[in-house]
């Protein structure tokens, strides 16, 4: 990976994404002591920063691969946006999806025109019926966030946020799967000016955290937390990323992640996800890290369910 | 009032109100058939665009009235936004809000350093107690909407909307007290091409479409709507200028507000409050009127109370 290998990515999907608005908040500056630079990806297409990476991963592919479409495995963010990029590009998407996903969901990523392939709610059914359709249909399979072209299409944003603010002497990201953090750790060691990068991550499912400690791919026993999107483990292919370029991981409990998310509701009049509200309830855990600095956070997505909020 | 009193006072106002965004929708743009631009008054200090006037009115005072401070009644957007401005210009803010207030709004003036004198919940007795204070303090009084001064602070949003998007065929308000309609005409009036002004209101408080009926102003028997914001009345400074340069006003239903509210917070992922749904509620009611028309839409406030949504 170099800096003009992500410059050049940025480039060729800049006409699938929406360059997204940074924010600031004067209320909120003044909460945490800091000088915060809030990067809104849930104002992106299929309102989360996934749209970038499933982009990216699309518009690497031969244009034989691509006259046979491309498939994932995923109820979350990625369904959609591996859907709505394959649209933009006029490729075929099969997303398998398990069976008990909310209807939601599924009715999004047809909205995208996406076809839904339907599983038991297993992992290994997953992986199964995804193994399926690239036998029968010949499809390349796209993992959510352990596949390189996705992570440094996930860079771009933060690649955003550097531009515009060149200064920032951190970025926050959340971290489930790790394509996210992995990107942004790349696209601040080439773009930033000793931007450290840093990990939210939930107590509830602290896999990551755990195997920056221990230096091997940890799981999670249980997934008890309000941020959906942060539930899935690190990959050999994100991994070594993080190892390499991120500073530290902070944990935080699920009450502070509700009360992140409620007030950058309330204060900013936008709209997160849970998921997204976990760097900058990290933030406000460890205020004296940062005070005085410069921090940027990716705000993730803004996919929510508005009848099944936590406050 | 004259195009460079407008722009005056525009300058005047700018150290104490943010410059909101103008942000745009290509879902909502699909879904309504129309080109639309929202100005983002939710984005607003203290979350509405009556900062703005509050800082016109306030900005007009001389010295030795600024030195006895100011005087309002009213328990929603507006006694927060004179604290505010009050604060922001070094001027002492007497609120007047009735007793049984919600707490939340008493707690966000006393954030502002706004004092708040409580009377029974009436309108005789509100209007008593700021004559009190008014004969007391030598402070002057500053009506919510029905003030040349607060007028001409309201249209500021619409004039910065013209200055980024000249072309706009129509601009959407809704209509409460009437000062944000009105100074919206008169931007549109001295800046727009030909740009009609239109308001909405809801059927359940349609005292102002009754007025430019009759002729006169009307008033509400009953004020039974989720836009709590537009419970009010018209007043002798605003109506004239609603009669002469406002086009029409669209009446809508309360699911109508209530469904585009839900529509702006999923697809633009930004918090609007009930009133401020109500114009682009109007412009789904009658689509063939806007089809293929560029349309902005002052997005009024975003102040609600989570634990009590709609939806």
């Amino acid at each position: 990976m170099t800096k003009q290998e992500l410059k050049d990515r940025h480039n060729t999907i800049k006409p699938y994404i929406h360059r997204t608005p940074v924010l600031t908040s004067r209320l909120l500056n003044e909460i945490s002591g800091t000088t915060l630079f809030f990067k809104c990806e849930n104002f992106q297409r299929m309102g989360a920063f996934k749209m970038r990476g499933a982009a990216s991963a699309i518009s690497k592919l031969s244009e034989a691969q691509k006259s046979k479409g491309v498939v994932t495995h995923s109820s979350g963010n990625f369904a959609q946006a591996l859907s709505l990029a394959a649209l933009s590009l006029g490729v075929k998407a099969y997303i398998v999806m398990p069976s008990n996903a909310p209807q939601v969901k599924k009715d999004a990523v047809k909205g995208y025109k996406g076809e839904i392939i339907e599983c038991p709610p297993t992992l290994e059914d997953r992986e199964q019926a995804a193994d399926l359709i690239q036998k029968e249909k010949g499809a390349t399979f796209i993992h959510p966030s352990d596949n390189l072209d996705v992570i440094l299409g996930q860079g771009t944003a933060a690649l955003e946020l550097l531009e515009d603010h060149s200064d920032l002497e951190y970025i926050l990201t959340p971290v489930g799967g790790g394509g996210l953090i992995a990107g942004t750790a790349l696209a601040a060691h080439f773009y930033g000016n000793n931007c450290k990068v840093i990990g939210g991550e939930p107590f509830e499912v602290d896999d990551a955290y755990r195997s920056l400690q221990s230096g091997k791919i940890e799981t999670n026993d249980t997934i008890n937390t309000i941020a959906d999107g942060l539930k899935t483990q690190l990959g050999d292919i994100n991994f070594p990323i993080i190892q390499k370029h991120v500073s530290e991981i902070i944990r935080v409990e699920e009450q502070e992640i509700i009360n992140a998310m409620r007030l950058i509701w309330e204060r900013m009049k936008i709209i997160i996800e849970p998921s997204c509200a976990v760097p900058f309830a990290a933030l406000l855990r460890e205020k004296e890290k940062f005070k005085h600095k410069k921090v940027g956070i990716i705000l993730s997505g803004g996919n929510v369910d508005l009848g099944n909020l936590p406050f």
